[in-house]
């Protein structure tokens, strides 16, 4: 027997895929899965339990379609497959992306989607600085930083005054690279699904912004 | 006597960042704004026409606190300026992106506010190629291509067989470089509004991306 836990919240991703979070009710989601709607309370407490769980669910699931290709044998085109397969137009990259983004805006207004937006962020912050990381080491003989965790916060150095030309600490931190690819990620990814620039303009934006930040690191 | 079609916009956009466009009702835009719903089917002809002439009002309006300081000399802190002062803690900053950012993702379901949201977005980045464009003719004597218009696509070069250090057309275009800034202004603006990153990290973020793209460009 299918997890009933997974099909509900595979209803769920679909249908704000489709229609967006706000007005979606439980009840249509129970219809949609095939359950009750004593199950899905049963399971999430409440919608907004559900919905968070949703959220979390959407994260793991991009897991699928961003692996790397088992032959790449190097960390540059490991890190740029799995940023690029997030800008793809198959059913299951859209309905995902359309959901997570609907989920992101609708966290603007609904303050209990925030954690687990913010920690779903951050984890996948977190694995694309692992495999900047290794890209980084891959192209340079010299030793770069560890893979930090993301930080919080950190103190704004006054570009105005800085040297442009010289490699500060962010321009080769691996979390801070990631930080941006995957903001910018988000970024075109949102202008892809609504329908602002094609999809091939967004990859190759994508592809480009990955050169520089990895020849810059140098 | 004031404007009546911009207070019924100011209304609009102040609603929109504080609950969202789905569920808005032209009727409490009409109180808000203290006008008869007549007057604003007579100014917008009816609720989708409203919501594209917002998109459109947002996006001027954003001109209005992005103003460079007057007695910034040269080009690139006035880029520096312009799309920093996008990620600000202040009223009509937060208004403003958090209504712009609705708008967007509502386009995503919404098939009416695609055309508004797409004009406005070129205007966006035309307006970013020409301040990208000063301040890389100022970093550099050699001469830089002008500012061209945004394309709709272009070809992808195939980046895995590209030598990353070679500055391509991409990498030194500045309309090219101006579509991936206001993309990452997108991705952080949303990240900060939405709680996952503090006002500072995102700003840090996007200051140190203008620096890296304005080196690579050299």
């Amino acid at each position: 027997m299918a997890d009933r836990r997974v099909i509900i919240l595979e209803a769920a991703t679909r249908m704000i895929a489709q229609a967006g979070v706000r007005g979606l009710r439980v009840e249509r989601i129970a219809e949609a899965a095939g359950v009750s709607t004593a199950l899905i309370y049963y399971h999430f407490t409440d919608r907004a339990g559900m919905l968070r769980e949703t959220l979390a669910f959407i994260a793991d699931r991009a897991d699928r379609y961003t692996m790397p290709d088992p032959d790449s044998l190097d960390a540059r085109t490991v890190l740029e497959q799995v940023l690029l397969r997030e800008l793809q137009d198959t059913e299951d990259v859209r309905e995902n992306s359309t959901a997570w983004g609907e989920l992101r805006s609708t966290a603007i207004f609904e303050d209990y989607l925030r954690d687990p937006l913010r920690e779903s962020t951050r984890q996948w912050i977190a694995d694309i600085t692992e495999l900047t990381a290794k890209a980084l080491a891959e192209q340079s003989p010299s030793p770069v930083p560890d893979a930090s965790p993301v930080p919080d916060a950190s103190p704004v150095p006054d570009a105005s005054t800085a040297d442009p030309a010289v490699t500060t600490a962010s321009t080769a931190d691996p979390a801070a690279i990631a930080e941006r690819l995957t903001a910018l990620v988000e970024g075109l990814s949102e202008r892809w699904l609504s329908g602002s620039i094609p999809l091939t303009r967004a990859q190759h934006m994508l592809r480009d912004s990955i050169r520089i930040e990895l020849s810059a690191a140098r």
